[in-house]
Order: structure tokens, then sequence, then C-alpha cells
């Protein structure tokens, strides 16, 4: 086997690079996008379709696949690359995210960044916590029937070995932008036990599965906090990790989460590939890249879509919005010159009518077109670093405008 | 222009025909599988798809599309060709039938046949009737915002030239199975009135809309009455349409339907094409080839993929439900053999999972193969007729078995 991770190219004035990371099942040329697949499936849309797309990563979720189908099934199925049709590299996020979800996201009412002005008040709750956190592992209500579940270190192990996909993770703890400092530091020290755990089950599961060459990525915890973030950094790499993901909260704004990826890209090995966990937007993905980011996984492109965002390096905050009215006697395409099979056959007009009636060939055709985009941009991207040009949001909508 | 009809192979043994049906959009192989894209769009999946899939001929409705976005904006798109990227041939159906269900259909709480055993109530309404019939035409609510919408005869040709089908249909009155002969014949000859008007308004509006080539259908009702059918039958042939449609209520049994429709073509032009509408099961398609049809729609195959209704032939009653519980590990394709892109890449394992969950993907991967098993039936149906088999549903089956 090549090694996991080779760096090809660096950019002159940053710490951006372009490199090849190696799995079982194929390359992917970093910096990449890695489409969201939650339940072995990208929403909308089949694996050969996200193929011919030049997405080059999937990423499903431990906690999903779990509940349902549940791990012995995808592994009775040839684990998810033959159960999903997908035979390209997969990576499992851990289940750790979902936790946070249905526990202290919950009662904090957040995701992974609270974007709200200083001096205003912290959101309200979305609900009680359906979580029961101890040393041991993570106890939660299944949204599939109500059943109290439990994920420990190890078992997240044993059901991602099941799983096969090519880069697994560790379950975390994830904190909340309105966690204390000390609440993020007894999280994050628990998730460095879990780590130690989770490599020991990682060894005494080898041979499990359909996939004996599995990685694990460590997970980087600590928050917002500078000397957590880099202690983190710092204990997981010391683990050995081969890779790592920056997980957790990110703070309370974009600056907070430019600074916390740089902290931590300062402390680990500078040759190892790093994956930014759940951010996606154009900007944030670019600014994470100039940081030394290699991967990114995000619903937001395929979210977005159903929603009525489509993503174009023509528009003004790179998208339009296909619900309104504007579009409705449109003929041109979602983005001109896009070579995306949508904007190969379909006018914006038709699309919003598709959007307007709820019609499924709507979800569809929309997915495409912002993976293809994301595909594209990660392309522009990784030009741009090879040819030391700058790392700039107006350079990169000049080169997907050209090429488009 | 080739003539719009032309029969290439005739059956020994009964009226089944293969023909070309010739449109300014291409040709379409009869007895062909007319597929229902009410919106413009066939459910969850996209025209290239359908293309692909080796569907010849699409049926959009002029009711859907007149409330939503409009004939107008059809036309500024180029008609339903440009507007739906389905470049092939087109039909569009008048509406009549929607003004049926929303009408006397509800009062009935029936559709096109009533299925009920001898001696059986009738079944109870299905809520109160949303139209208002008269000699001029029907006032009705629109279904997207309440308001009352008027269709007449003329305004019908007039919407269906700016959508610019190639095969059009005139305005008519569907009974139920349980109007009475009077009533019956009472809408019969107010469908044949409006039948002369809708000929009137499709000289008067020649030049109007995208496409110069198209023809209209003439439709026959008379309910499952022997004289009025035949009746009719005759009337709607004298007044010279290049082609029929059977419309209306089929009766109360499979038996009454196939009664209706052998009475029906005994009374028109054996010449001519002949189109069913609304009729689709493998069974029903089989008994009415054999009795003349040339083309049907029908909405039951890709509605039924949606619901986990998956079409084999390797199963009894030619179908599975994909949300059993035996398809869970279940590693074989929907049907051994078939070249759908479903069958050729993912399990009834993965499907069940994809059903279970919900998933947007499920609803195009069984959309796909159900269509492309329409296909095939299709071409199974006009190789058994150019070689003079028994139409026999068995001997249908092994073909397919045989040909997957």
């Amino acid at each position: 086997m090549a090694p996991l991770f080779e760096i090809v190219a660096r950019h002159p004035d940053c710490p951006a690079r372009v490199g090849n990371l190696h799995t079982a099942h194929g390359a992917v040329k970093t910096p990449a996008f890695v489409a969201v697949a939650t339940r072995a499936t990208v929403k909308a849309v089949s694996a050969a379709e996200v193929q011919a797309l030049g997405v080059q990563l999937l990423i499903g979720n431990t906690y999903h696949l779990y509940l349902r189908p549940g791990p012995e099934v995808v592994a009775a199925l040839g684990g998810l690359h033959g159960f999903s049709g997908w035979d390209g590299p997969w990576m499992t996020d851990s289940g750790g995210f979902q936790v946070f979800s249905l526990g202290a996201g919950k009662v904090h009412g957040v995701g992974k960044i609270a974007s709200i002005f200083p001096g205003e008040a912290a959101p309200k709750p979305s609900g009680p916590s359906l979580v029961k956190l101890s040393e041991e592992g993570a106890r939660f209500r299944s949204l599939v029937d109500g059943a109290w579940v439990f994920f420990s270190p190890e078992q997240v192990i044993r059901s991602q070995r099941l799983l096969g996909a090519d880069i697994i993770l560790p379950l975390d703890e994830c904190t909340s932008p309105f966690h204390g400092r000390a609440y993020t530091e007894a999280a994050m020290d628990r998730t460095h036990r879990w780590a130690v755990r989770a490599l020991r089950a990682f060894e005494d599961t080898r041979g499990l599965g359909p996939n004996p060459h599995q990685v694990m990525y460590g997970i980087v915890q600590g928050g917002a906090y500078e000397d957590l973030r880099r202690r983190s950094a710092r204990t997981i790499a010391e683990l050995g990790f081969p890779g790592f993901a920056i997980g957790g909260s990110l703070g309370k704004s974009k600056q907070d989460m430019l600074r916390v990826i740089g902290w931590t890209v300062d402390e680990l090995p500078q040759g190892k590939p790093k994956h930014l966990l759940g951010i996606g937007t154009v900007e944030d993905i670019l600014e994470a890249v100039r940081r030394g980011i290699d991967t990114f996984d995000c619903a937001a492109p395929t979210r977005m879509a159903r929603n009525g965002g489509l993503l174009s390096a023509q528009e003004d905050g790179f998208r339009l919005n296909i619900k309104n009215a504007r579009f409705r006697r449109d003929p041109r395409p979602i983005e001109e010159g896009c070579d995306c099979p949508t904007c190969r056959r379909h006018s914006r007009g038709f699309l919003h009518h598709l959007f307007r009636c709820g019609e499924l060939s709507y979800f569809r055709l929309a997915t495409l077109h912002n993976l293809r985009f994301m595909v594209r941009l990660m392309a522009a991207i990784r030009a741009r670093i090879a040819a030391g040009k700058p790392l700039e949001l107006e350079g990169i909508r000049e080169d997907l405008v050209g090429r488009a």
C-alpha cells in the first residue's frame, strides 16, 4: 500500500497544500469535499451519479447506520462499499456529533458554531436532553423507535469495523459554544481517554468486517479555548493517529472558527491529513484550506439544494434561490457553462416549476448541480495552490466562471 | 411528413398489431407504454434518464399544467419539449378526467373502474363535488389556490396549442360506473358536441404555439353500455379524427373493461391508432393489445414504485413489495438479469433500507426499474405479435425472464 497521505504541492504563502489521500478503495486528491451520505446514500442521488460528478469520498454515519439497518446487515451485504454501490473511498463519522445534537445541542439550542452577536442572549433550548453521558459511554434515545441505545468507544469501533469504511473516527464528546471552560476541559479529557480506548479496540478488532485496510483518525476537541485546543491536538497527535479530524464547538463566530483551526493545525504533525468536520460554505472551505485543512464534509450543499439554494460562481454570495418568482420564465441554466446533467438540459424556469410543485425530480436535479459545483470548486482550489496563486474568493470565482 | 400511423405487422389470431406512430419529434414503436409526466416530469426521474431507459412517449396533463406554471410560461420556454428537456414525442390529456375526479368521481367515490363484487353496495362519496358542468364547459376549484377555473372545449385546445404536445385530446366528460344509462348518454352526447367545438378550435388556432405538427385524437365515451359505446365510436370516427382514445368509465370489473374495449375497437377505423387512457397493469395491457389497442398511459408503474411495488417477471403477480422484511439481507437485484441502472448496481437489501428510511434516492431507483420493466414488457409484446406467437401472460413472462 502507498502511504496514507502524500503532499504533492505546497502554497508558497500559507499552509495550504495539494495531496493524495490513498485508501484501499482509491486515492482522493486533496483538498477535497466529502459528500455526506448519512444512511449510505447521498440524499436524492445514487452512487453511480455521485461517481459521474467526480465526487471522490463519501462520509456515512455510525449512529444512523447502527440504528438502521444495523452494522451486521451492512456487513452481510458487503460492507458500506458493497451495500451502497459506492465502491470508492468511504469515511464514517463516529456518532459523537449526533450524541451532542440529541444532548447538549438540544439543551443549548445550538450546533457547531453559535452565530450570535456580542452581548446577545444565548439561544433557547430546543428540547430536553435525550442523552446520558458517563465515563463508560453515551446512553441515548433512538430516533427510530425511542428505545435506549448505548454507545461506548469500543462498541463504536466494532460497528465501524463491520461497516468497513476506509477512514473511521473514534467516539468523541462534542461540547457546545455555551459550555464553560471547566466543562469543556472535562469533556476534552474524557474524549482523550476514549481515544485511548478506541485505539485499543481498533487493534482488538483487527480482522473483523469486510475491510482489512481501515485507518482511524484522531479527533481534536477543546472548544474555542486556545490552551485546550492546543493541548488536545498535542495529546491526540502523541497517540500516533495517522490523520486527524477537528470536532466539537468552533466558537461563537466565523472568526472563532478560523482561530480554532489555526491553533489546532499548528500543533498537529504537518505531514498528516487533516479533516474539518461539518463545515462547508465556499468561504469557510477556502479559509480552512488556507490554514492547512485537507478534507471537509458538510451536508449544506445537498441540504441547500433541496431547499432551493443553488450554487453558482456567477451570483453574489455564490448562490441563487430557485423559488424566487423572477426565475419563472428564465430560460438560462442554473450556471452558464456548467457541465452538470442539470445545467446541460434544464432551465431555471423548469427547475422553479418543479420546486414549486414539490416534484421529486427537483431534489435530484438540484443536488446533482450543487455537488458538481463543489467538485469544481475544490479542483479550482487545488489548481490555485499548485500554481501558487492567491487563495482569494474573487480569484476562485473568476476561475470557476472561466472554466464553467 | 410520414403518415401518422403505419402498421408493420399483424397478429394472425387477434386484432393486435405492431406499428409506427410518427410525430414531429420522432417515431413510436407500438404497442407502446406512455410514461405519465403530469406536470412535465415523470415523477422522481429526469428526461435524460427516461430517454436512456427506452421510454418513447410521455403524457402531460393540461389541467395540472394550466394551473401551474400556466401554458404561456411553458410556451415561452419552448413548449413542453423545450420546457421539460424531453425532446421526444409528447401527448397531453385534456383535463377531462381531472374534472371527473373532482366532480362525479368524488361524489361516487370511484375512478375509471369500480371494482366491486355483484350485489355489493356502491362506495361512499369521498367528498362533495368541486365541479359545475354546463353545455359551455366545466367550472371547478383549483387544487393549487382554491380559485374557480373555467375549462371550455375551446380553451383546452388553446392551452394545448401553447403546450405544444404532438398528440392532444379534446375536453370530454367522463362518467362514473355508477351513472345510469340516461346520464351516461346525455354526457356522451355533450362530449360529442364538445368534440365538434374542439375540432373547430383546433383549426382556428393553427399557428398558435411552438408545434405546427400537432394532431388531435378523438375521445370515445359511453360508459359500459354497449349501444352507447358503439354509437360514440361511430360518431367520433365520422368526425375524421386521425386517432382515438378510449375514455371514461370502463365498468364495474375487468370483464366489463375488456368488453368496452372490444365494442369500441370494433367500430373504429382499423388502420388508425388507438390509445387506452389510464390503464396499465401487465395483464390489462396484454388483454387490451389483443383487442387492438396501440398505446397506454398509466401512472401505476411509477406510483407503485414509490410505494414499494417493484415489477418483476420472476414474481407471481409480476411484482414484489420491497418493504417486506424478507428483503433486509437479500443481496440479489430486484430482477435477476435486468439491465436497468438500479439492478446493475443495487441489491434488494439496499433498496429495502432506503425505502424504510424514506430516502429520496429510493424513489428514483425504484421508478427507473419499473419504467425499464414496462419498456421491456412492450418490446416483448411487439416481438410476439411480429412472430405470431400467442399473446399469453405466461409466454410473455418466459420471454422477459429469458431476456432479462
